[in-house]
Formats: C-alpha cells, structure tokens, sequence
C-alpha cells in the first residue's frame, strides 16, 4: 500500500503508545498480561489502515487482536481509527512479517489474518509472499495447535499460490469460497481493498487453513 | 448429462466389443494384457459423448485411457468418436463410479480423470459428488501411490468442495487454477461442456490432487 510521506508520524505514534506498542518484543509469550486479559489472541499480518482490525475488535470484543502493519505513514490511519472508537482490545505493531518468532511465543495465537496480501506475482519474489513456506513455518510456530489461519484476498495467483503452498506443508483447508460475496455474510467485516474490489464486482477469494489434527 | 433414448444402443453396443468392453471385471488387475501393452492407463470418470478421452488418446499415444459412463444412450456417441478415428488405445465401460475397486486392481491406473462431474448441489445429495470421501477412497484404492487426479469443473460450489475434501482426506493439491482458459495452455483437451463454459466466457476451474509421498 502507497501512502505519503508523514513527517509527524514518529511524535504521533509516541504519543499514542497505548495503542501502539513501541518495544513488542518484551512481550513475546506474555501478550495476554499486556491485555490484562485470558481471551484468545487474534493477530492481522499487514493491517494497513485498520478498517478491519477495527471492524472486528468492535463485532468481537471477547478476543484480543493485534495489527502488524510495517509501513508508518499507513500504521498512523489504523491508529487514528482505533483512537475514533473507545475499543481497547486491539493493539497495532509496527513490525514485519519477518520476526513473528521474535515477537509471540509457541502457541500464542489462536487465528491469523492474511487480508489481501502484496501477490508479489513474478517468480522470483515467491520468497515474499505471505504463503511462502517460510512464512508459513513462522505462522505454525506461534498458532495453537486448534488455531487456524483466514486469508482473503481478490489476487487470483496469490490465491492459486496459497491453496497449493498451504496443502504441501501440510495444512487442511477449510472453507474455500471463490466468490466470498455471492454468499453476502453478514458477520464479515471488510478491508478497504476488499470494499473497493468488491464494488466493483470482481470476485474475492477467502480460504481457512487449519494443522492436521 | 441427458440424451435421447437410443433404444438400438444395445445392438449398436454389442457389434462394438473391441471398443465397449461388456465384461470389464475379468479384467481387474490385468487391464494392460487386454491393451496388450505396458503402457501406464489413465481413466476418466463420466466420459459423457467422449470428446475429451478421444482428443487425449489421439495426443498421447503412449498411454492407454479408460473411460467409465453410466448412460448408455451417450456412451453411444463417445463409441461413435472412437470409431470415427483409427486410435487403438481406448477402451470404454458402460459402468457407474461405485464400483470401481471391481473393476481395477490396487495401483493399476495411473491418471484418473474427473470432468464437469454432476456437481449435485444440494447438501442431501453431498454423497454422490465424485469427490465425496467414499470416493477418494475408490480413487486411492485404485491409483498408483505416484498418481494423480485431475479435476476440471466450471461449477463453483463443486470446486471449493472438492478442494477442502481432497485436502482434508490428505491428498496434496498442485497446480490450482481458477481460470484454466486465460492461460491458454495448447495442450488441454477440452470437453464438450468445457468448450461451451469457456466459449460463454466462464472461468473453469482446474486441481490436481496427488497422494502425500
């Protein structure tokens, strides 16, 4: 996601520290006392300018959710939105993908969100791509073993690329729709990519991936 | 599919031997002695008016296919295709998909085929989709512990389906497509039903399904 340059975006975010965490990594195994709460912990890889981090810290406000987001000047917008609201169950990390090890303890998390992703459709970024094994590997690291992992995106070869990279690594895939609003879910909060892409009319593709039990 | 009563099917069935086998169960586990040959065997399932088993066979000389349809009165047309060339590596069986471990020996085939299978929507009927666990469990009987099955569908619902059931009975998904045509790939043998979908503009939608090594 593109945005522009924010000089004021490092004051802001100091100023906003209990909403944005600044040292996550003194956190890592023990984010429910941060919390100071036992519900589960639900975690956004990318969360962008927070409309659905926000959307469903609001809808489920008996779990914790935590937003990575590794671009500032995008971060400073989910923080706003949170800031908008008197929601206290949301916390946004300006981290990347990269450490997730770093920051959450085995079995930490109950459910990550992958919310359309950057595809990165050429052959030698595959590294890049959230589904990448080497994400996934991270993401089995720090997901409960009934944890479960909820990708949406409208990238067709992003999604191709994830059903096929999830099913080798051994996840189960669960709940794979290719046309997510054909079937007008009530109860699913939308990104901004996701209204916008929707609007106008292209598909969104959404699968849940689970560990073999 | 439907078609017209042939009330001469049977006749027309019986002058055909060479191609229609009547007797296909005293065959399992020796289907390579009736080809007179080594060559690997590939079966579809709902070979319907045969377009597909006939441009396959007609493209890869070196594999003998096997083609399973239950309604006579359109087996008729695919004996016809069959006829209308001078391929020698087809074989076609007026039999439903139920029993199929009567007819083939444990690891005898090495590709099986599902095409544009009735996608039987509704939930009660879940049980007579041709990848409904009872299924894949005929298919891995059946299959070489290195084969694989490849499905093409346009039907949606059947799609996500069968890519969640494939995955939860532990098959591996490769090569996931959810628009084959855009692709263009000179080598895929379209059905009938396949032609028509793609002609409208409709997205088919393609997986193979392999057994964990």
């Amino acid at each position: 996601m593109r945005a522009r340059h924010k000089p004021w975006a490092d004051e802001y975010l100091n100023k906003n520290k209990d909403i944005i965490e600044p040292e996550p990594k003194q956190f890592k195994g023990n984010w429910k006392s941060l919390f100071e709460s036992e519900k589960p912990i639900h975690l956004e890889i990318g969360t962008g300018k927070g409309q659905f981090i926000v959307g469903m810290a609001k809808q489920y406000p008996e779990i914790n959710f935590i937003g990575l987001e590794v671009v500032k000047s995008i971060i400073v917008s989910a923080v706003e939105k949170v800031k908008e609201t008197d929601i206290h169950n949301v916390r946004l990390l300006n981290e990347n993908a990269e450490n997730l090890s770093e920051l959450f303890a085995e079995g930490e998390i109950d459910t990550l969100y992958l919310n359309f992703s950057d595809p990165w459709p050429k052959n030698r970024h595959e590294k890049r791509r959230l589904t990448f094994p080497a994400f996934l590997e991270q993401y089995k690291a720090i997901m409960k073993k009934s944890g479960q992992i909820i990708l949406k995106t409208d990238n067709r070869g992003l999604f191709e690329y994830s059903l096929t990279s999830f099913s080798k690594f051994g996840f189960v895939l669960e709940d794979v729709t290719l046309d997510l609003h054909a079937e007008d879910d009530p109860n699913n909060i939308k990104t901004e990519y996701e209204e916008k892409f929707s609007a106008k009319g292209l598909p969104i593709y959404r699968c849940v991936a689970k560990l073999k039990s």
